[in-house]
């Protein structure tokens, strides 16, 4: 890697046994010594995993000193046994770096329904404390740490100037099945050397997550787990950002968020497209979220795509029981910058062109226009596949 | 067939080449030359097809002569040109009954997006009112003529004594995929000798519909054609039906949607088990069957029956994004009646078992208890298979 990590940050990765394959980091530490300010957006399941329960109540925070994630376990779905094992994560990771229970965050990812196995856990914690480091082969370990059934890591970092201070953001996130339709089957740390409060952390990462993480699916199935963290150390210096430089702070954050969210569906399970859904000419932002969201999740849009199959009707038809009002003879689709479909009506095409096109590239771009209205939205989601099925169909047996 | 059909009405069904496959029944008819009482219920889906738009202004009808289907193309997203054609369709169906073009309606299933060969159309309509006939031979033509990606006819048929007088439904229905989230890409007609007024056949019908074509789903995505209608000749003899007898004729037609409706489903493209989900203590039923819906239309839950996979952990967590209010401690779950999840807590169970028990027979039986409350509903759906994706992924190109 060519990008320098934020400064106050050390991080570890350790294989304890979780995970079936041995060898494979299943324990992953972010360490901020100094104490991080904290903000965490976390799942909206009614059904939501032990770890969720627990950072809940303690984001936003001043304080927290370090991040424990285990992977290949969701620790869901296991009632109160699941809520005391959560918590002993955090009394461990914070016990290894001199910390209070409650400096501690954790975060857990894999099968649900399954007690963690606590004495793995903690030898992993142990182990993964010894390592703690701040270069970047040491923040590669705990990325592979928090992974499950990604094919490779999801990272991206940022480095901008505020007020001539320079001021680092390196982020980590991981997911591929279970994604959607809110936030994924997926979990996030954002690490920033920025000087931020807890209120301006929760601000910022919430209006990220709207565009990022809120905006991909893979089969629209919401997960128990879903959390994304940031964690804002201000070791790069100086007081809180303010106006402008919160600004500029803002935009890279939600960029980077959208870099990595993307990475989530492109790696869906068994998918062979990104599709990119951009919908437009709604009344309100929402309403096109909501369109596109639909597109997103209709299984015949993408069994299409992943055949290359420019069959625009399923498109349309999918935005029409989106529960949005609009007026179907306004309606125009492109696909991959193909006009197919025109205020309402069909458009003569050379279906071989736009399906070459489609089997051509890893992105099909869709981009549906509503009606004349302001509100737009983008969502990201894969084709769906028959390694997605056999993927599926044989995963905890 | 060991059963009598309706008094009142004929059939046909007839080839004329919109469908690629040459010598396929494409045209369907069902008459009334009495005239029969009509109710109709259709996608709530605003992007429409022609055919619905024709129908909805002409039902609930006390005159309804002839019902005009045609298969292999949907005349959906056509604009105003399908328009037309629809209504052209009407006029053809009724003048060869002698009836008037507003005493005709007409459904159209198949491909979104081309326009109707309206010469072909035309031939077919003339033919087929040649051989229209009262026999059994008949029925099947016409139940075959409005098929397009189904393995076999979809029928049901119920024959009841109200106040003495003998009274009998024929129902016929079609549909395979692009099923839900309400309706399908299916049609319906239900015909029967009963007397009723159309304010009662509207009302008994869209009861029926509730519990039985509202309640099914493939893959979740809500077609542009769906159509329900009920004619009622009359024939039976008698006045209007009142009281017990409105309540009996209820519960068969009821009985008898969902017959067909189960089909649906079971038939579900690629489909190896008919998925049912039984949802109970809710508040209300319409709270059950949403989150039954959620259940059905999550991939994962789909994929894992599949499967043969006891992962009940997809099922709970799905019934957690439903978007209705529940707590999770008092949630308990039965999968072809093994307990596997009892108060938000798992339970030991042996997965081989279970997992056998998906495996050897073809419906699958979920009964998911949420709460203390009365509400309660059924939701039946097929599972998903690598045919389903490759079918899908090759359906027009």
């Amino acid at each position: 890697m060519a990008v320098d990590l934020p400064l106050g940050f050390e991080f570890a990765g350790a294989a304890c046994g979780i995970k079936k394959v041995a060898g494979r980091e299943d324990i992953s530490l972010v360490v901020c010594r100094g104490g991080a300010v904290a903000a965490g957006v976390y799942t909206t399941n009614r059904v939501f995993a032990a770890p969720v329960a627990v950072d809940r109540q303690r984001t936003p925070s001043h304080e927290i000193r370090v991040v424990v994630t285990n992977s290949g376990n969701a620790n869901a779905c296991t009632g109160e046994r699941g809520l005391r094992d959560a918590q002993e994560m955090t009394r461990l990771a914070a016990a290894a770096v001199d910390a209070a229970p409650e400096q501690a965050l954790v975060m857990s990812t894999g099968v649900i329904g399954e007690f963690l196995p606590m004495e793995k856990v903690a030898a992993g914690i142990a182990q993964a404390a010894k390592q703690l480091a701040a270069h970047e082969d040491a923040f590669m370990e705990a990325v592979r740490g928090i992974m499950t059934t990604d094919r490779g890591p999801k990272i991206a970092f940022r480095q901008l100037s505020l007020s001539g201070r320079e001021v680092r953001l390196a982020g980590m996130t991981k997911g591929a099945g279970m994604i959607g339709p809110k936030m994924a089957t997926m979990l996030a740390i954002i690490t920033t050397d920025a000087a931020l409060t807890p209120e301006q952390a929760q601000a910022s990462l919430a209006a990220a997550v709207e565009e990022s993480f809120n905006a991909i699916s893979v089969e629209g199935h919401m997960s128990t787990n879903d959390t994304a963290l940031l964690l804002a150390s201000g070791a790069a210096g100086g007081e809180a950002l303010a106006n402008q430089d919160l600004q500029t702070f803002q935009r890279a954050l939600t960029e980077l968020c959208i870099e990595l969210a993307k990475q989530i569906p492109d790696d869906g399970e068994g998918a062979t497209h990104l599709i990119a859904i951009e919908v437009r000419g709604c009344d309100t932002n929402a309403d096109a979220q909501l369109i596109a969201r639909t597109i997103a999740n209709s299984a015949l849009v993408k069994t299409a795509v992943h055949g290359g199959d420019p069959n625009w009707g399923r498109i349309v038809s999918a935005a029409g029981y989106a529960g949005v009002a609009f007026d179907p003879a306004q309606v125009s689709l492109r696909v991959n910058g193909h006009l197919l479909y025109e205020h309402g009506a069909p458009v003569a095409f050379n279906a071989k062109t736009v399906s070459e096109a489609i089997k051509s590239q890893r992105e099909t771009h869709l981009r549906l226009q509503v009606g004349p209205g302001a509100g737009a939205s983008r969502h990201w989601t894969s084709d769906l596949t028959t390694d997605y099925v056999n993927f599926n169909a044989l995963y905890t047996t």
